[in-house]
């Protein structure tokens, strides 16, 4: 059994990775710590885990587990590490966008490798520590990798993704109210998303001369789930692009191709990446769709921590979807 | 024309009442205070009057309007009455709870008559100041004021009404996030909600025998409107019981009896309240639609208004629905 | 590994089950019967489905499977049976009202036992078929079945309880249109749901004089759950009622008493029923919460085959909630 | 007073002509047509119009009114006016898209001017007969025309619009079931929605060199309104772009540029149309917000018929919004 703790766990990303971790069938949840509630059940932050389980917020982090998920909130990351200290076989996955990018990717004599398994699977195998993608990278750079790779991805790409209220994370703000989310649509940060730069960084290892992004994020009134487009010139045919996507993706046990337009709501709950494409013209249109907390965060880290443990990639992430 | 003067305008009902006063044919706004957005446009608080009025927020109050609204919060109106003065013929509609029991309703030499038309009219008409009633409290007394002065209303009733988040205000909180409230329900209070003790104080007016309400509150993961049901036990037949209803609100311009059921939304953006009687056996069971902040809170300020200053009862309060 | 069949799988509760029984890990799904779908794939109806399962929906039902899972439609079960075969020891588990009354549990040779795990669980262990119990009679009988076999739910019992969209079918009507029931509430079949047989027989089985209920059932703006509420005269304290829940409960692996009040979010997408007990003066409010789908239908249908055959009542059942 | 009929009442845009008109100060409704509900009071299809009118809907249309609405389904208006004759002096305002295009607008002796007020008014206060623009379309002309008419929109044009069910109609179909379309978001369309070629049109009559419009329409989960953005490389400045919107728009008494980012909410259930402009680099991202019956149908109708009979060009349309 692999022994796991969670730096973090009263918000929604450490929340999830409870869940996934109290039933994955080869770990166990070693500690949940957080200073906030340390000594309170886990249940006082997460009611749904009543009947679950009796496990305590911690106010200690035990240094000798196999593997920590730091669930802190972007920034806090790396002055956590510099404060605590653990083991020699401790694994990181960081949540927070602290150390994705390559000029950050060392930090404190650790070595953080971009776990998106799409893009480097077998670098994550080898990996110690992972930096765990984020939301909008990841909806984003499933849509986008197999062009890349295939080098038809050289012109602007127009892309526009909408996020669920997870999103923006548990802390209060006037655009979290429900009174102002309820039935409401707006954008945010139009073109200038802090994670366009790990995109661009991915986009430009598989072809470096990849064309760039207009991205225009977008708040949904609904709670969980990206729904991403993404279109651009193409010159070949749609059955030319579904090759390069199935191969692409042929190992990959969560990015699927669908010949059917997407949906939001086929992946909430899940930690599949629904991609469909369309062709109209000459422009190749991608959609792309997944769950923000599991695919784009805390799915996606136990994804990671199977990949580095060595163990089947879906072990306990065979989720029931909850479409309706 | 009625000058009318606004303090607290940063919140809902604030809010609301700008709306209606700027649209008003017989009021204008003559000011709206905020200690926290003086010299800001009104649109940085309420977005939709954007092209609608350019006026601002200020920092002092017009001691000689000739009515003033209180949208204080509980609490605050009686502090506020304290320090600052108003002329001699300034009216004051306070919409807070402070003035609504008869033994709060002498403060600071004003006399406050308690403002639902459908029991005080005529009082009402002849009164100086408002205390205008809570918005469960009028959706609640609305089902039951007609068994009360028939004295039929002997017996306990069982009352459950579900509000929208604006019930709860503006303020943040972990039960006004939207992650938390988007598709979810929850009761709060349950049988000792603020709002019982005006609604006894109306029926025992009514009927010094009136029977006592069980009231759950419930929170609906909707933005505007309360929907009621009362039942009780009733001896007649549902004739008798609606030809009560008729007879008593057959001068209320804005509370109006359904043949079919009703359902929440037919009365959102209005400054209806609709009724509907169903008998099941010797069960009487009234339902009861409100938008929670119009005929619950400003449309019925505006309402006591216009009888306070003897204007038409319904000017300025033909208000288009929003039922879809 | 038991060998399953689903009647009628391309409604909400067949979807469901599909869900489940793909993941169970001692069963295995033999075939889904669809007559409108029969040849497309089972994500043609439920496209979360695509990547987990390439199976096809059938026009025909292997009449030797282990269990067979009917989820056809009140009225429509019966029917099924009489024309469609199965072997002697497949056994049948109905999801539809047409057995759930002891005058109809006789029909074509078989007997159908109340499945409702919580009150027949060592009936249902000897059972062969299922009447599988409607989805607001878990809610209120969980919230009632302590009290009535301790002899003191006597007096009548006020029953509210909201139910999301998918408890009235995939079927198209005016009232399952999104322009109206979004931000919308109503209530239905006031004091008269067929779910009122099946609860008043539970009751009076565990005790003749059990009181009756006056229960008014509600459509929520939301897509799965249930929230109940049933309060009634108690005589006892607080912790005399809670000791009857525990106790009552001791056994039951998904019903659970929580200190806290609860939110119908919190068994979202789970096979849990969520309780909690509340008094006032001389009343005691019981509130309930389940998962329609699941614990109201296509869960508790599986914790039943689980009993049937034997094997832990919560295989297949661990599910990750979805309180976000 | 303006007599004026409506044909097709019972729908969403029917309803709120119904309710626009029932209190528009120089209007009166002379009757409302429907087919399916001839004789039934108009709350029966509105029930927010109860205490309202006692108004039955109508099985003949009066042929002497001053103006009719069709409100019938795109290819229904062109085969009702060969059924139904009306008096010379009768304007038609029709809601459909049968008469939009220039090569449609001449039909049985009648000439039909596009009623945009934002591109013709002088046309439509000289008209007779009336196409009444697209939501869709309205929304993205507006964000366009005053580029296109400084002919400054000369690249291709990046729009992204996302609709609330009401744009889809009363009529049922598995996107419009509360269960699919709640919290779920997906396109339709793309790229070939009809209202392309009457926005194309507009641009082109005021810049013959106009770019092309890549336009992805989306479906959201809310009831109503209109959110779009459109960009298009600029190369002068945010200052630029700012005065051509107020020049352009000087007259508008309904579209108003906004320097704060905007919310879908803040128009809904206002005539207004909110536009912003932001600009990155070389890009300018013009944001639009409508409510799409009323700016997008309705209202804009009501709108024109203002202009066609020289009264305000608002009257009747001073609408509270509802913000929350």
């Amino acid at each position: 059994m692999i022994s796991a703790g969670i730096i973090g766990g009263s918000g929604y990303t450490g929340g999830e990775l409870i869940r996934l971790l109290l039933h994955h069938p080869e770990a166990e949840l070693a500690f949940v710590y957080s200073t906030t509630r340390a000594g309170k059940p886990l249940s006082s932050a997460h009611p749904d885990l009543l009947g679950v389980t009796d496990l305590l917020f911690t106010g200690t982090a035990d240094p000798g587990v196999d593997v920590v998920f730091l669930c802190l909130g972007h920034g806090n990351s790396s002055e956590f590490l510099k404060q605590h200290a653990f083991s020699d076989r401790t694994r990181v996955i960081d949540l927070s966008n602290d150390f994705r990018l390559k000029e950050d990717a060392q930090f404190g004599g650790r070595e953080f490798v971009y776990g998106l398994p799409e893009l480097n699977r077998e670098a994550i195998r080898e990996a110690r520590h992972i930096a765990n993608p984020g939301c909008f990278a990841t909806a984003i750079q499933l849509a986008l990798l197999p062009l890349a790779r295939a080098g038809v991805l050289r012109e602007t790409v127009h892309v526009n993704a909408v996020t669920g209220s997870t999103g923006a994370g548990v802390g209060l703000s006037p655009t979290t109210h429900f009174s102002w989310r309820n039935n409401n649509v707006s954008w945010y940060k139009p073109f200038t998303h802090q994670h366009l730069g790990e995109i661009r960084q991915s986009l430009h290892a598989l072809d470096a001369d990849s064309g760039d992004l207009l991205f225009l994020p977008m708040r949904g009134d609904f709670t969980r789930g990206i729904f991403a487009t993404a279109y651009t010139p193409f010159n070949g045919s749609l059955a030319e692009a579904e090759r390069m996507f199935l191969e692409y993706y042929d190992e990959a046990p969560f990015t699927v191709v669908s010949d059917e337009p997407l949906q939001l709501k086929q992946v909430v709950n899940t930690n599949f990446a629904h991609l469909h494409l369309h062709k109209h013209e000459d422009v190749l249109l991608v959609s792309s769709a997944i769950d923000n907390l599991l695919k784009g965060a805390s799915g996606q880290a136990v994804q990671n921590m199977n990949l580095l443990f060595g163990i089947p990639e879906n072990s306990g992430l065979n989720l029931k979807g909850s479409i309706f």
